[in-house]
């Protein structure tokens, strides 16, 4: 199943989505979801991040193709992401005026269903809900420079995620691509990572409770691309869909 | 005003502190506060965080008397802590047990009480609610070791905050002290700050949108100590309070 959250005359509703229609339900998107009123087609809907964290969690260097010339990490290495930074598909990244260098970052995210501490790595896909496309944006001078990652990372708009959850992945062979103007910036599968998503979110959890609602961002593979105003980057994980932002300068 | 947000009798409210008592009330602490009940001695309460924050920011090397033999940074430089890290005021501080040195800092903690973007250093104090006590946890080895604090500083119990929001205080001159056990480790002043609470607030809000009931932990000064199990643990914050954690071993 599919299931966003969204903006439709006037209000917000949780839709689950069935080809190019949403149905908008009562509730959730955890809950029992309780269908209301007439089928919608997508174009007319304003998506916004599928749930509201009250954290976000990513891992760093977690493919051997984003690591390059370093050692990959022995073990996950997460850090923090501010959901005040959080956008919905179609809205926009803004890039600030003196940042420097922001790339994207394209990954596969995984959404947390239900309370998470110390968790088995063999019983994390109890605690997944499901699986949606994440673009990571990152300020690569603020990245190296600043003491921690706060502004290269959480900047607001610099977490894009969506357009919907879908609910029937499991994590061992997940495609995801990341796209600028249409052109293929990375691509990989999540076969490929250092340390897998099962891996990475017990890891997590050993020390630290999630929520339900909350993200974490699984890494990004490749090397990634820097973004312009006028751009419009697009994430595609296979067998969730494409979140699809453009890209302006900061007020 | 002091503003608390406790248990009392099986059910969660928010408190108005006055002496040895507290005034239960209904919504709060943000909106208009409807008294209801009789006047409950503080030893029937159990304090909760004093608010529910979407995120924590704290800003590191924030005292010359800290920052030792390190350059004080030309900038504010904040970090991200979890909310899924917070306690409140008598609740257990547990060291993880493979954690190595884990440390107090005792800090100010600003209380955001409404949305602030971009805002000027002067215009900072109409964004505060109030200021509390605030112990920021610190993993020594992990804080080293890590590629970013996620663990070193939000392991689960690792920010303590309470008793409760203090409403009337300005920030130029607050007085804060950490004591171990009785003897006091930390004592210093906020004018003694690298950076003032107001520029750091004013800063963050320069890339990150602050949301109310979002924490600011405004640094700590001098050197901290490690916790053992078994050891309390008390930040001062004048005019404040007093917020008091014990110290376990995790299970």
């Amino acid at each position: 199943m599919r299931i966003a959250r969204v903006r439709f005359d006037g209000r917000t509703a949780t839709a689950i989505i069935s080809g190019r229609s949403a149905q908008l339900v009562r509730g959730g998107p955890f809950g029992r979801l309780q269908r209301i009123g007439e089928l919608v087609p997508l174009s007319k809907l304003q998506f916004l991040p599928p749930v509201r964290p009250t954290k976000i969690v990513a891992i760093g260097i977690n493919y051997y193709s984003h690591a390059g010339e370093r050692t990959p990490p022995a073990q996950p290495e997460p850090f923090l992401k501010a959901p005040s930074s959080l956008i919905g598909h179609g809205q926009t990244i803004l890039l600030p005026r003196d940042a420097g260098r922001v790339d994207e970052e394209a990954e596969v995210v995984a959404v947390i269903g239900r309370r998470a501490s110390r968790i088995a790595e063999a019983d994390v896909d109890r605690y997944v809900f499901g699986y949606t496309c994440g673009n990571d944006v990152s300020a690569r001078e603020w990245q190296r420079d600043d003491l921690q990652w706060w502004r290269a990372k959480s900047s607001d708009t610099f977490t894009a995620v969506g357009p919907w959850i879908e609910t029937t992945l499991t994590p061992e062979h997940i495609g995801v691509e990341g796209r600028v103007n249409g052109v293929v910036i990375q691509h990989a599968d999540t076969s490929q990572m250092v340390h897998s998503i099962r891996k990475c979110i017990a890891r997590i959890t050993s020390v630290m409770t999630l929520e339900r609602g909350d993200l974490v961002f699984t890494g990004t593979p490749g090397t990634t691309a820097a973004l312009h105003p006028g751009d419009v980057v697009e994430v595609e994980v296979v067998g969730v869909g494409v979140l699809r932002n453009p890209v302006a300068l900061a007020p």
